[in-house]
């Protein structure tokens, strides 16, 4: 559940941006045949099975363009559901039930593609320790929903932009002219509640890494034994991310050596859509 | 190209919004190890073998970050490159060039990998006079980015949003009260430069629609013997578009019914992403 | 009837910059007079006869200062009413009554002009085919309200905005080099559900856009004769539009040429306002 | 002249929604046939006599649309010109200089209509110490283009909105009990850099507001002769200002009761606007 | 009290601006422990005797989190109240009260501060005619609340920006040439709703600007033998403001030199905050 | 120095906000007297001995007024400045000099304020390991001004908001049950970047959150012994930051008990503002 004040704070300007991207001046097409106001339903119904993911933003999206509309359902972000099911009704003005359908299904069918991929990784490091995480490779202007929809999906969440997290990378390390030059700066300057995360590619750099303090190593595009002794190496002074290469076929060979976290992109970036539809729209009588 | 007014009216409110989504307050590693302005430059690579799309925007992401930034290239959007092209330059303040990188890359993945796969589906149907459209099924905040890499990759735009184009679907025919009344009412009122389409499923519909005076007539969800009777029923009376069902191996079959435009969401929501990077970072001496 | 999802996503942010404009920091003559919450209600009058217009958009502008403010009315737009009609009462704080005032009348009375302007041209072209259209010599920031007022008017709307209808004037085919090229440039890029219009001076050009296979040939400041003479060339190939020099007094005489439309920038900068007043506050007892 | 720092904090939101309203998604006209980026100029013509008003609005939504425009013109705000006159040559990208056209003439027809418009009233009153003034009832959005236009056509301000003058109407009396008290409630809240208005109707009314320590006696409404008499109670207590029914063929009699000011919201609403047009676009060779 | 309206006009949006500016995406630590809606109350205690001001800002910083947050209290902006007063009680999502927790109480403690830090310079004066007045030395993004707050001390506001007040300072009157030649000018284009003030260092600035007919005379940096001289010489032909080198030491002897207002910057930026906390969370059972 | 990408996505906005707070319709003192466009300059002087900060937000109130404004200075934020000296010039239009200057000053005297009084803090800690933190009891929308100005005072800032930092409080501990299970909770869904912290106030619950593996301890409102007493059981298994009653007398005894942080909202929000003035404003010649 996204509560309410995130919505207010920041996910209605989006929705409203995203709305307004669909509705210049009028949806000349519903004004030419719903003329006044008609009060109706419609069905959402799953055209695929999945993990549900985007509820309260498909529901606030023809709340944004009118109050009066209500979204009942008996299903909430996370379910598993069947391919055929009848989600939930969405009842108000026809015209607004019409008009507001494409962005709020455009929410929908991403958020739960998301969920439902991420799931699936999710399941497979299931019995492992390693945990699963999320990447900054998000479309833009979606970041929040795609973050929220890997923790539905199973996931957790890496730094949620530039601000939040220090990750000091290669190129961060060459200005600084070292790793431990690097991570000296950054526990000068960023704020005290940051954890200090390095980026590394060979098992020297893990040393550096190791001597100069870093909370957080990630191992960047090694394969499976560097990463092993990598994360020996380590031995618990830091948490460990692996980072690159990261498909779902390999997942268990990355959990076998014992790495905190892995990181994926392809969860944001690489999720199919799932298919919802609004279907059988009725007045009310 | 995108042209600069378009970026003045409309895109750089975008990507300011993308840019402010992953910087809230500093980027904190960067300003750690970056004191002080230091020109640099990086190179952008294509990971992948793409028709590359995207350019201006990923331009305009440091632009506006820092007006003084500059991207050389050689290359256009539309450009077939292969994979591990230096693509270009971006030459600027180091830190600039940190910041900016993952939104600008998050653009120019996902606009590259709407036109590389546009351009597959286009590729087909080139021998034959059918037409590829996008459709309204957008990233939310990502349309004028989604529907100009159709244009690059060959495709061609289907309706904006809901003001500019008139669309009566079942939903709309079914408040009107049957598709003779639907395109009445929406002569009445849409503005005159506007066409207006009927979504039609069966050959019933497709008789009204032409019946009517429709426009473009959309066959939906049909099979293909049934699409080409359609086809042959208008007989040139409308324009002709196939939705619904579409994919790439059953292009070719598509275009033999001898329709005027295929309609396909995949081109926009099913397009992988390409991959791109930001490689060696170096100071100027 | 404006519908509720337009003010949402496009009104209520005009209406919302006209307050702000008005009141930058408190209404001091009120607030000096009024302190505290007062209940009370304000008459609506109109000091003129007209066609009403912005019933909605008045309602809206105190809703917006104050959600729980009531407006009152049996009237509608496009409702003829006679000079000292008692068009509706206004209910709610009695700050907000007066704060509101000025804006609130200041969208009627430019509404009710219009409409009332347009309603008397269109009321000459009523015997006949050619249609009333509006043109984009709209008062900047007022277009939905002026469009929207042309069509409660009796007239209707050309095209919105640069954005969805394709028009090519002088400079257009000027840059392109011919009628003909310029609308095979235009077929070429514009999204499909675009009708084509092409501005044409003289029967030289209106034979090229025939040729070209315009969907709508502008006459633009053609002598009656010339006109009737083009329609006829036309014969039913594109739709006609004629344009230019258009006064009350020649309707008539450009409708028995029988061109489709006739567009006149007069009817939303030349119509003279109608003059509203708020009248009678009183404290409720 | 409009200085450059009220353009950057006021001015320019304003001509970027209107450009906004203008062009949602490119220009697809101007796209269609200019395809890259091609410089040229074009003629902006005068096509009637008047006092110009909103050159550098002009110039501006030209520049907000891509700094690189440039507007040549020898002609000032405030300049008399005849109908036919080449004001200025604007050059630039072909692209903006098709797709700004509209909304720069949009403004620049209104704001000379007004300037010129309010000249003619100017014109009658120079001879006399009675000055013209405008009012509140301007075109939402429009407030500061058109207050403006007022002062270069020869009138002054009013206040400019509801926070920067005091002026206790019938209803602001009614609320406070007298017009004594309304104007000790207002003395007491109001900001002191302010005078405080008083409307009067009636000579008691005007002996009453003189006996509260008006600033400013509005008398509004009366005839000539009560007028002239609440003139001569005033007797240089209070700055006097005529308001209602003001007509310029009634001004001469109204600025021989040796009234102050003299107030017209006909300058604003009731300003014909005058033609422009860019004509003769070239490319440069 | 702030009005409704001047809350939908202006104040909204800072504090919503505030609300982003301290929650970018959620409040993790809220999120984590608080799973699901759940209702509950806090206290709202002052931890030093103070002047109460803010009540309305504090409310509604947790009604636009949530508009279903409740803020019950007996006490209005103005109360004198002890330490440990309990002011009231907030009611809603325990979310919510978690979150807007710091945003309201920055306002509060801020707003009470300077109501407070006015009353004190406010109650010197009380025994004579002479009014403090603020300034706009206010923090930026802060005026409506720091210009409120004054009021509410006992003080009374100056001009409220540049466009809503003429003051003639030493770097105006040297770019007009002279007290008298910048009194002309500013009477020429100014408003005539505005008062003209002047500011002098001298006697002779002072007969200058007495001669030149300004409105307000502000006395800058006198002593306070020059200033009572001033005053007799000024005569009541304007009215007289001290600035400068104003303590609350001070004020009775500038009050005895008989001048009319006195303005002071640290009402303003010299008010220490007044401590307020939340206190007691409970969740509803 | 704040980087320019800061500005970009950040402080411009906030900049900006201010200046349409201060000039809402022209600056009409300064454009009484200065009519067309006029090269100056103007010294800035401090009139007391501070550190000096807010430079680049001093200079970019000009340069966003007028990008030619050009700010010559040979100081940096950081300089220890004595009380007299001639910080810079500013260059450019007077009236920009004029309108501009008390926004400009506005935020230079808060931020070298709070840089000055954070200096003091500081200082006094230097020989200790104890480090000085900022809290968010901060102006609103004044935050990246306040958090930027500890910096250069010497202080180190705390989380920036509620979304980059886990803070459990005793209402959040209350809302979970006890101190383990708000921390487990915490580690659940907090993205994985972030220390969580836990605010203690006894030995008891210092206990708790060390077996519960919080990242930092807050010792809230402990006096000097028992915070030793912390300390010394923590043993190093966390970071500790004292909190509450922190004022510069008792600083020494603070870090005595060998903590690792100390934070204080007085920092921020007790710091007396620095006094600069803009002097000797001169047309170039």
């Amino acid at each position: 559940m996204i509560n309410g004040l995130t919505f207010k704070v920041d996910i209605d300007d989006y929705i409203m941006d995203a709305l307004k991207e669909d509705i210049t001046w009028g949806d000349i097409s519903t004004e030419a045949v719903v003329r006044g106001k008609v009060s109706g339903h419609v069905q959402l119904i799953a055209k695929e099975s999945c993990i549900l993911c985007g509820i309260d933003v498909f529901r606030r999206t023809f709340e944004l363009l009118d109050p009066g509309t209500v979204f009942e359902t008996e299903f909430r972000d996370g379910d598993a559901i069947e391919k055929g099911t009848l989600v939930g009704i969405v009842r108000g003005d026809i015209a607004v039930l019409l008009s507001g359908e494409r962005t709020a299904l455009n929410y929908l069918q991403r958020m739960s593609g998301i969920a439902t991929h991420t799931k699936k990784y999710a399941d497979v490091l299931a019995p492992y320790n390693t945990q699963l995480l999320d990447t900054r490779k998000t479309t833009p202007n979606m970041r929040p929903f795609e973050k929220y929809a890997v923790t539905v999906g199973g996931g957790r969440n890496h730094r949620y932009n530039l601000s939040d997290g220090v990750m000091l990378k290669d190129n961060h390390i060459g200005a600084a002219g070292s790793i431990k030059k690097a991570v000296e700066m950054a526990r000068e300057v960023a704020p005290f509640v940051r954890k200090i995360e390095v980026e590394t590619e060979t098992l020297e750099m893990v040393q550096e890494a190791i001597d100069a303090g870093a909370d957080i190593i990630m191992l960047d595009n090694m394969d499976d034994e560097t990463m092993k002794k990598a994360v020996e190496m380590i031995a618990g002074r830091a948490e460990t991310e692996c980072s690159g290469n990261v498909t779902i076929e390999r997942l268990i060979r990355i959990a076998e050596t014992g790495v905190d976290y892995v990181s994926c992109g392809a969860l944001t970036y690489g999720a199919p859509i799932i298919d919802f539809s609004l279907k059988n729209l009725q007045p009310d009588v």
